[in-house]
């Protein structure tokens, strides 16, 4: 009975894994459709659920043997989302999930969201893991013993959830510049942004980048891609201050772009693109201003629902 | 198929309705075990279903028809859980709910939290509600146009969470005098801890709460109990101070209270029970001090897992 509730499980290859979610009503925001936080808990939900019915740690961080009889962990080197519609509150969504090898010293997890009563594709996804030695803090390379673990999980083929050349989970993440437009300072960590290893959860991140930008653009838009690199673990005790700045395109003509730069100026971009607005983020540590983390994100007009 | 997925319903008598939940990993803090937070967010999910599913507004907040009209809307008065086993990650728990008159200004709602692979109860929650004007933000009385709408989805005779005489949810909370041992002041609502009337949700209370537990307490214990009264509205630009100190009971001896005040102290309450500890707390405006809520939390030590 418990058992028939389990909503997820490894596809027939054995290569992914898909489960399904009801969305809860503490889950959606203004509007009744799912915030991005959800979205991005749901992918690290997926993603661990995956690791774990494949015999990795049940701890929810996704660490093989090996990895665990060398202190290693896994962390967020960059995470893109694009969601096409968000699904409301009592929707049935379903995620897959797989990884990859990425390179000489990462992994690569994708994920593929459907909506069940549709079937449509809502939104994709796409990341890079390293590894960390979690006693020194330091990177590691990701050794044979370890590849060997996970490849037989993997495609035999790669397969990406975004396979078209020039798509924007690659690219580059410019440094936002002093001053900015927008900023929100002085955030601090709740206990529950804390995850098992006392630091800040990633999917904080998303939720601190969206402090800083200006509410007009959340009142009147929602977010169609994010993209967030990570640079520098956050602890229980940092500050960290968001910074938001226009993302200037080149040879775009710019206009109105506010006069005082508060957060209640108006951030209108791109002439020929007024109802998508593309933002660049810079997570930071208040005391020091060392990047913690940079984003991207664009944002397009709310449907009417 | 997706209907199959929707794992809530009315009960045969029609009188409660039952939802099934599966933890979800991002729902669960260290130890792996739920959070208060989440508790507390499945038991207002399980409210709304209920009132959506006998015909109540499908926004979550559970108004009835004549409510709507009137621009009445449901305001969280006293909120009393008590849990006396967190479910884990993956945990399959059933809460069942249902609502009753309550004197002559409110309801009430209580809910029975059974583990579904064990059929026991885990816990156990009651709350009261009054009803506010919408434009005035003033309290009213619940007319009698209302209650025939809701009560003829109570149980025909009181049914109680709680049927104990002088059960804690009943217990008056004392103001807590400054000077307080612990505190955490300044803190901000953040976007996703407002609601669709773009107020703080009342389960964020739960975690300003918390930010003022000495960090030895939430390192060695787990809450068993807590109750909130909530006294005034916080908007999105109000900041929060959290305050909490001990619970003196009459006639016991106390031991060992620190020498400092600050939150690092050990805090040890009374000689006969030291494996048990309780708080008073109080959330105020930053500004002028005006209390926001009032609480009082019970602490027992971790079991060993």
């Amino acid at each position: 009975m418990v058992n028939r509730l389990r909503l997820g499980g490894l596809t027939e290859d054995g290569f992914s894994y898909k489960e399904k979610f009801i969305i809860r009503g503490f889950e959606v925001g203004i509007n009744k459709i799912a915030t991005i936080e959800t979205i991005a808990n749901l992918l690290q939900e997926v993603g661990s659920n995956h690791a774990q019915s494949v015999g990795f740690s049940t701890d929810g961080f996704g660490t093989s043997p090996t990895m665990r009889k060398l202190h290693l962990i896994w962390v967020t080197a960059r995470m893109h989302i694009e969601v096409y519609k968000y699904p409301a509150w009592r929707d049935v969504i379903e995620i897959e999930t797989w990884c990859q090898n990425e390179g000489r010293i990462g992994t690569r997890r994708d994920w593929i969201l459907n909506d069940v009563a549709t079937g449509e594709v809502f939104g994709r996804a796409t990341s890079k893991w390293v590894m960390m030695n979690q006693d020194t803090r330091r990177m590691q390379k990701v050794s044979d013993d370890v590849k060997e673990e996970y490849l037989v999980f993997c495609p035999r083929e790669p397969r990406l959830a975004f396979p078209e050349k020039n798509n924007k989970s690659l690219k580059r993440i410019a440094k936002l510049e002093d001053p900015v437009r927008y900023s929100k300072l002085g955030l601090k960590p709740r206990r529950a942004d804390l995850d098992m290893n006392q630091h800040v959860n990633n999917v904080t991140y998303i939720g601190w980048v969206l402090e800083s930008i200006p509410k007009e653009i959340i009142d009147t838009h929602e977010l169609q891609a994010i993209t967030l690199d990570y640079r520098r673990e956050c602890q229980q005790y940092n500050v960290v201050d968001s910074l938001t700045g226009l993302e200037l395109t080149e040879g775009s003509k710019m206009v109105s772009v506010g006069t005082n730069g508060s957060a209640t100026a108006t951030a209108t971009t791109r002439e020929d693109d007024h109802d998508c607005h593309r933002f660049l983020h810079l997570l930071r540590l208040s005391s020091d201003g060392r990047e913690i983390n940079r984003g991207r994100t664009e944002w397009r007009k709310k449907p009417t629902r």
